[in-house]
């Protein structure tokens, strides 16, 4: 079998998106050998117990990746892509099970590449315990595509009884967050190099799987988490106050920035709460249960730097405000236009 | 709120990608407002009978579609999007349930052609019977993707018991199209344009679903469906004879092919066995069911044109042969190198 399954070719040609013989070779050469996917029908095939259990809930959820450039420090588009999805299902209550994963890649794209973003996809599905069990390879003609995107769907379960959701964000919840901001939104800006900044920066991307059902486990009553991706933790919190109908009110004292971070922003008149981020997480608790989540939080890998940022109050709902570190306090609006372009 | 989601641009720029407040209202006003998901968090959150019966299946597909030009005669990629992943469901077996929908879109498409691509797979959906549940929007610079690309994935359920699959094809079986072949590739290539070629044609894009539930009752021993997509019918034969590991001989003279697109094979210097279809499935069926299938699938809509046209042999096992109209044999291999890039 191996040598069927032999690839002489060091790029991806047209040829490997035409169904034949050169897409079976690219698709079990680069793939399959990798992600293992049950069976070999154009569909994965799944049984999952907590699934048939009564009142649990599939979660379903779906994002493209075009991140540029497509290998930074901290990760690739692999890795983001493997942790976005998670990300999402985790916020929601959900236990990721199953990931498909499709790729668009542009003529001439070097295949040693797409072996390291596979390569990478494989180990952040170990780390976050899901598995890649379908996907999908076209091939597109140079300039039609920039090297390579990525959409992964991902399919988990919701145990009976689990109803997170920003709906449920009542004043006087806690806000949390799982560690410094903006990392990611300045790791990429410093990875395209047209800044001339030298940061010793790294992307935060991370599953938060782990996280979420630790702080569930020692904080049942927590209400809602984001992930704080595009639009940054401005915009996340944006949305959970519209959703809730609730006043946010958070400190800039407490908000953790690296140096760094902060410095790269001063510099570009950027504002790090609308950095992306891909590691982040926001959530609300009942104040009688922030300490819990706390505790729980640092206790993971991806918690350690938990702190409270803010808290939800019944004054100025839909809106987010912050008191600044000078005493006043202003609005933190959603984002209006864009900050950084294919951030993730 | 309609005042809300108005948007008035008449293209998409790059802050519809930034995740803030034009991202938002590119969602609401072209995505959500047509789609429907249930509930404001990033996952769908789902619950459906079916998939709690013991020994029922879930199953999980993804395609990312890239076809050129986005709109053709007899459907758009909107269209293909839902059909290719409705299909992949169904010929495994399974009831498609839910689909996401993931679309990168590059920067200055016209927010009028997104639209009917969205209206497409609305229409589509309801047509296939399942709900576009959940999605997402990326943006990309100009030059970096052509148009737009959608990824759809979908999840169905396997009911108990069901076991369709090209391993359990065996010698005897009869293979069965469900209509004309290669009327995709040839739709596509004509409205490419460049071939100053006027024929009359359409795509055969639909959905199989109904399809498949019509044969499956009729004809319980249905061994196991193939989509014949990219690859055309040469492909998916070739697959399902190495997996089965038994020979596979189609005739010449029975396979379905319009004048149009013979005719125009024949002044490209084009197979049609590999020409790629986006309706049209194959499938085995034991010979003394293979009556009962027929007509069951020639009293749905999507297999009016259903005809056997060819068997599984214990000849040659993994390999396809055709008894030409001159009454010789050869070998039908697989698809080498690419016929059309961007077919699908």
């Amino acid at each position: 079998m191996s040598g069927r399954k032999g690839l002489r070719d060091s790029h991806v040609t047209l040829a490997h998106g035409g169904g034949g013989k050169a897409m079976r070779d690219l698709i079990e050469s680069v793939f399959t050998e990798v992600f293992e996917p049950p069976g070999m029908e154009d569909q994965a095939r799944l049984q999952a117990a907590a699934l048939a259990e009564p009142g649990a809930k599939l979660a379903f959820t779906t994002d493209s990746f075009v991140v540029t450039p497509v290998e930074f420090p901290g990760g690739d588009i692999g890795k983001i892509a493997v942790c976005g999805t998670v990300n999402d299902l985790a916020v929601g209550g959900a236990r990721p099970l199953w990931l498909s994963a499709a790729f668009i890649i542009e003529e001439g794209c070097e295949l040693a590449l797409l072996r390291r973003i596979v390569a990478s996809m494989a180990a952040e599905a170990a780390v976050a315990g899901v598995r890649i069990v379908t996907g999908d390879t076209k091939v597109v003609g140079r300039g039609s595509a920039d090297k390579v995107f990525v959409t992964t769907s991902g399919v988990g379960v919701i145990p009976p009884g689990r109803e997170l959701g920003a709906v449920h964000i009542r004043p006087g919840d806690v806000a949390i967050v799982n560690g410094v901001l903006g990392d990611h939104g300045a790791a990429i800006l410093a990875a395209r190099g047209d800044l001339a900044l030298s940061a010793d920066l790294e992307s935060d991307c991370q599953s938060l799987s782990a996280l979420m059902e630790a702080v569930i486990a020692a904080a049942p009553g927590v209400r809602a988490a984001r992930d704080a991706t595009r639009g940054g933790l401005a915009s996340a919190l944006n949305e959970m106050a519209e959703a809730a109908g609730v006043g946010i009110e958070i400190d800039e004292e407490a908000l953790p920035l690296r140096d760094e971070v902060k410095g790269m922003c001063e510099i570009l008149g950027l504002d790090p709460l609308y950095l992306a981020n891909e590691g982040t997480l926001v959530l609300f608790v009942p104040a009688d249960q922030a300490e819990a989540a706390l505790a729980a939080m640092r206790a993971t890998e991806a918690g350690r730097g938990a702190v409270a940022v803010g808290r939800a109050v019944a004054a100025h709902p839909g809106m987010v405000t912050m008191r600044t570190l000078f005493g006043g306090s202003r609005i933190v609006d959603m984002l209006v236009g864009e900050q950084l372009p294919r951030i993730c």
